[in-house]
C-alpha cells in the first residue's frame, strides 16, 4: 500500500477534500468528501490501474495490458499504459457506448471488440492474450489494484485527520477493500460503512451469508456497481466493514443531483450511492467526522437520470 | 477593496484554483481556473452582496435591503442579509422560474412579485422602499458591490502569481470592473480579457464608442450576462480593459459542456463565456500563465443547453 502510494505519485493527482455547509446540514454533521472525480481518467479507477501498470517488470510492461472492463478500469488502464509507454489492449463488446470507445481511444488503448456476452469478452481476451504476451489486469480482484485504490484512503487520512467514519460505494470491492486496509493501517479506529444499490445487493448478502453470492446481471443505474465482490476483495471485506448499507434507486439519483446542485461538481451514480448511504444513516452520525469516497465523475451528459425521457 | 476583502473574510469562501491537463491541452498553455463557482450562493455575487450588506451601518442595516434582480445576485443579497440577521426584498416578476424563486426562500429572502417587466419591477421596489427604508442594493453599478467583487481577483492574485492574462465574463461589469481594479492594485501587467457573448454585446461596442450603448433584450443563453455595462463599471473598463472578445452561442455552450466533462465541475454559461474566450484567443496564449475566472454553477439541472428539445 505505501509501495503503492509511492509508485503512482508521480503520475496521480492527490485529489481535494471537498466541505460543503450544504451537505453538513443535510447529513447533520461535519462531511468530508474525497473527490476522485477529480482523478486522472475520472475515477480512483486510475490508482489501480496506474500501480499495476507501473509494478510490471521492463520484460513485462513492453508485451503491454489487457483488460475486458470496458467501464473506467478501461479508460484508466489505457491511461497508466501510456504514461508507462506500452501498449493496452481493450476488448469491449461492440455495442459499447461510443463515449466509452472514445475514452479509451483519446488515451490511446487499442480497441478489440467481441460478441457482447462476458464468455465472448473472457475468450477474446486469451486470444489479445495468446498473441501478445500481455498481461491481464483485473479490475478489482487483484492486489496490485487494491493496494492502489487503497491510496485514496491514505491520502484521505492525511488530509483530514481524525474521521470517525468513511463511506464508500462497493462493486467489486476494489475500493471497498482499498479503502479497509487503509483505514486498519492508519487509523483502525475508522468505521467503514459500504453503499450498495438494492438492485445490485451482492456484497451486503455475500458479507451476510460468508460466502461470495454474485449478482445475476444486475439492473442499477450506478454502471460502476454491477460487478459483484471477487475472492479477494470478499476476504479483506469479511474482516474489516462493520456494514453495507442498500440504497435505492431513487436514492441514488436524489443524491446524485443533490451534489451536482449544492456542491457544482459532477460525480456519477456509484458515487451518490455513497452519498446516499450516508444520508440514510444521518441519524447515527451527529458529532462525528464523516468522511465519504466520492468514486468518479464519468456520466454520459446527454442523458442525466433525473430527466424523463 | 482591500476594506472589502478584510470585511467579507469571515464569510466568503476562499474559492479554489483549479488546474487541469485537458484545459492547458486545448488552451496550449498552462491555465488557472478561480472557482467561483463553488462560491457561496454558487456565484462570485455573493462578494459583493456581502461587501454592500457589511457596510451598511446599523441603523441602516436594520431596515434591510432590497433588490430587483432574480438572479445569483437576489440569491446572494439574501444570503448576505441573512448572515447579518436583517431582511432581504426581493422584487421578482410573477413568472420568475421556480428554482429562482426558492433559491431567494431559501436564503430568508422576502419575495415581492410584480409584472415581468422593468418599469414595474423598478417600481415595486420604489414601493418597497418607501414602506420599510430598506436601501436599494444595485447588482453592479454600485462601488461597493464592485469593490467587493474585486476580491476574487484579488484571491486569485495571491493564489497563482505571476498571471499574465486573466479572461473573465462582462455583463454588467461588475466582476469585470472589478478584476480590472484588482490587477491595477496588485499585477498591473496583467491584461484583463473580457468574454462577452456576440448575442448581448454591449460592453464591446461601448468601449469602442467610448459611451454606453445599452443591449436592447439581447438573447444569449448566459443568463448572467444579460445586463448591460452601468456608468460606473463602464469608467472602471474604459480605463482598463485591453480587449473584448466576442463568442457565440454555440462556442458557449460547446466550452461549459467541456468544462463538465473534462474538470467534472459545473459552471453556468456565463462563466462559459470566458473559456469559450481564451479558447479564441488560444494562438496568441502560448507561453502565458492564464487565469480564468469560473463566475458561478447555477444553472437549471433539468434542461441542460446542449440537449435538444
Amino acid at each position: 500500500m505505501r509501495a503503492a502510494a509511492k509508485r503512482i505519485e508521480p503520475y496521480a493527482h492527490r485529489t481535494p477534500v471537498f466541505t460543503s455547509g450544504s451537505v453538513d446540514r443535510q447529513i447533520g454533521t461535519r462531511v468530508f468528501l474525497k473527490c476522485e472525480n477529480f482523478q486522472k481518467g475520472g475515477a480512483f479507477k486510475f490508482r489501480g490501474a496506474c500501480n499495476a501498470v507501473f509494478s510490471l517488470s521492463d520484460a513485462m510492461a513492453q508485451r503491454g495490458v489487457v483488460t475486458h472492463s470496458s467501464g473506467n478500469h478501461g479508460t484508466a488502464l489505457a491511461l497508466a499504459a501510456r504514461l508507462r509507454d506500452i501498449p493496452a489492449y481493450v476488448v469491449m463488446p461492440s455495442d459499447a457506448p461510443d463515449a466509452k470507445q472514445s475514452a479509451v481511444r483519446d488515451f490511446g488503448g487499442r480497441i478489440t471488440f467481441c460478441e457482447p456476452t462476458l464468455a465472448a469478452r473472457e475468450s477474446t481476451a486469451e486470444q489479445v492474450i495468446a498473441e501478445t504476451g500481455a498481461q491481464l489486469i483485473h479490475p478489482y480482484d487483484d492486489y496490485r489494484i487494491v493496494a492502489g485504490q487503497a491510496t485514496a484512503g491514505l491520502e484521505f487520512h492525511e488530509q483530514t485527520p481524525d474521521l470517525d467514519v468513511v463511506f464508500a460505494p462497493v462493486g467489486g470491492g476494489g475500493l471497498a477493500s482499498g479503502t479497509a486496509l487503509a483505514n486498519a493501517a492508519v487509523k483502525p479506529d475508522c468505521q467503514l460503512v459500504l453503499g450498495e444499490p438494492e438492485r445490485a445487493d451482492d456484497a451486503y448478502r455475500s458479507l451476510k451469508a460468508g460466502r461470495i453470492i454474485p449478482a445475476d446481471n444486475p439492473k442499477t443505474i450506478a454502471d460502476g456497481l454491477r460487478t459483484s465482490l471477487g475472492q479477494r476483495t470478499f476476504h479483506v471485506l469479511r474482516h474489516h466493514v462493520s456494514e453495507v448499507v442498500l440504497v435505492s434507486e431513487q436514492e441514488i439519483i436524489e443524491a446524485m443531483r443533490w451534489i451536482w446542485s449544492r456542491v457544482k461538481i459532477i460525480i456519477e451514480p456509484s458515487s451518490a450511492v455513497a452519498v446516499a448511504a450516508a444520508i440514510r444513516c444521518r441519524d447515527h452520525l451527529a458529532g462525528r467526522r464523516v468522511g465519504i469516497i466520492l468514486s468518479g465523475g464519468n456520466v454520459d451528459l446527454d442523458r442525466l437520470p433525473w430527466q424523463s425521457g
